[in-house]
Parts: structure tokens; C-alpha cells; sequence
């Protein structure tokens, strides 16, 4: 009985360190195929509530498949005049693509984005080895 | 002693699962403050070889104290006209400043960055709470 309540625990300890490891290892490479990122600007009209609105409608974009590590951000440097950002990944251009193409995407983009963003640039990335 | 053993078994156990759990958090949270990057286009003398000098010479800023997560970057949006981009964040605006008046960062920009860069944007984020 002793002796297996012994291997039990040996296998526990073992998993839970080799997962430690992996899981760790895993997030800190970050493999992120494409960074899509966009900064932007609200219109004037574009009061605090409607920007509170317009940010609870865009993290529902992180539920369209494929939509990793979405962030809403401030944008803060006084080098340029913009306000915020959103950033998300992508594990591949196929995945970019159907984001892109999906209802939950085209309905912000009509409901919030047009009606509310001023100005805006988007910026993509892809990790670049050197 | 079998109970010696298992006692150890049973603390590494819970240890283990329980850094996983930890450093998994930690991580998946990306705790950033300041998220700076910086968007660019090279002159157009810049060849290849000269380019790859420029990524090895701004790899080094990744080892200024408190530079977190520092990221070499293709900007691939055909909706802009920048190149390339560099990404890096810093615990707090503090450790930020520091970071600007660093030999090493204010010998790169002398070195490489005025010498080398054509055109850029400075991108700067904190994250936004909703």
C-alpha cells in the first residue's frame, strides 16, 4: 500500500516539474507567427462611456478562432498623437485571413470602428531572426 | 524511512505543481508597464550585410538593465510603409528613463540608429483595464 502511495507520488512530482518546464519554456519563446497590431485615435464625439463600450465590443474579438495573446493598450509616447492600441497574434497568414473574413470581425469594424476611430495606422510584425 | 521518502515525495510533489501553476500565471499575465517599440524604414543605403549589422548592434540593448522581452521585427502590413521594428518593456517609466540614458543605447543611437534609419515612429503602450 506504502509503496504505492510511493510511485504515485513520484509520478505526481515528476509531471508537475516537467510540466513546470514546459508550460514555461512554451509561453517564453512566444512563438507568434504575426504580431497585427493597429494605433489609433477616437473622434472628438467619442466621450469615456462610448470608449468603455467600444473596448468591451473589441475584446470580443479575442473569442474569433485563432486570435492569440489580444491586448487592449494605451498608447503613451507624446512622439505621435495617437490614443490607443489593440494587439493580437497569429499562428499563421491562413488564420490572419479568416479573422479578417469573420462575421464577429466585419460587425466591430461597422458598429464601433467606423463610427468611432478618427485615425489610424496598422502595424504587423513577424519575428525576425538574427 | 519509507515515510521519510514519502513525505519528500509528497512536498516535491506539491511544489512542483505548484511553481507550474505559478510561473504559468506569471507569465500568461505579461505584467508589463511600458510596452516601447519603435517602427522604421533603413536608408536607402543600407544593404543586407549592413542591416544585419544594425539587428546584432540593437540585440545588445536587450542586456541594459531592465529591458524585458526585447524583440527584433519585420513590420509586414502593406498598409504602411515601415520595414522593420523593435519592441522591448520596462517595469516602470523609471527603469524606462535609465534605460534612454544607457552608454550603451545612447551608443547605438550614434552609431546605428541616426547613421542607418530613414524614417520612424515611436509606439509606446501600457496596458488598458476594462
Amino acid at each position: 500500500m506504502k509503496n504505492n502511495v510511493l510511485i504515485i507520488c513520484l509520478i505526481t512530482a515528476f509531471f508537475g516539474l516537467y510540466e513546470s518546464n514546459a508550460q514555461t519554456n512554451m509561453l517564453k519563446q512566444k512563438k507568434f507567427m504575426i504580431r497585427h497590431t493597429v494605433v489609433f485615435k477616437f473622434k472628438p464625439s467619442v466621450d469615456s462611456i462610448a470608449a468603455q463600450n467600444f473596448f468591451v465590443a473589441a475584446k470580443r474579438l479575442a473569442t474569433i478562432p485563432g486570435v492569440q495573446n489580444f491586448e487592449s493598450l494605451r498608447q503613451i509616447s507624446k512622439k505621435n498623437h495617437y490614443e490607443f492600441g489593440l494587439s493580437m497574434e497569429f499562428a499563421n497568414e491562413t488564420i490572419y485571413e479568416q479573422y479578417n473574413k469573420d462575421p464577429l470581425h466585419e460587425q466591430f469594424i461597422q458598429q464601433y470602428w467606423v463610427p468611432f476611430v478618427a485615425e489610424f495606422m496598422e502595424i504587423d510584425y513577424e519575428p525576425l531572426m538574427n
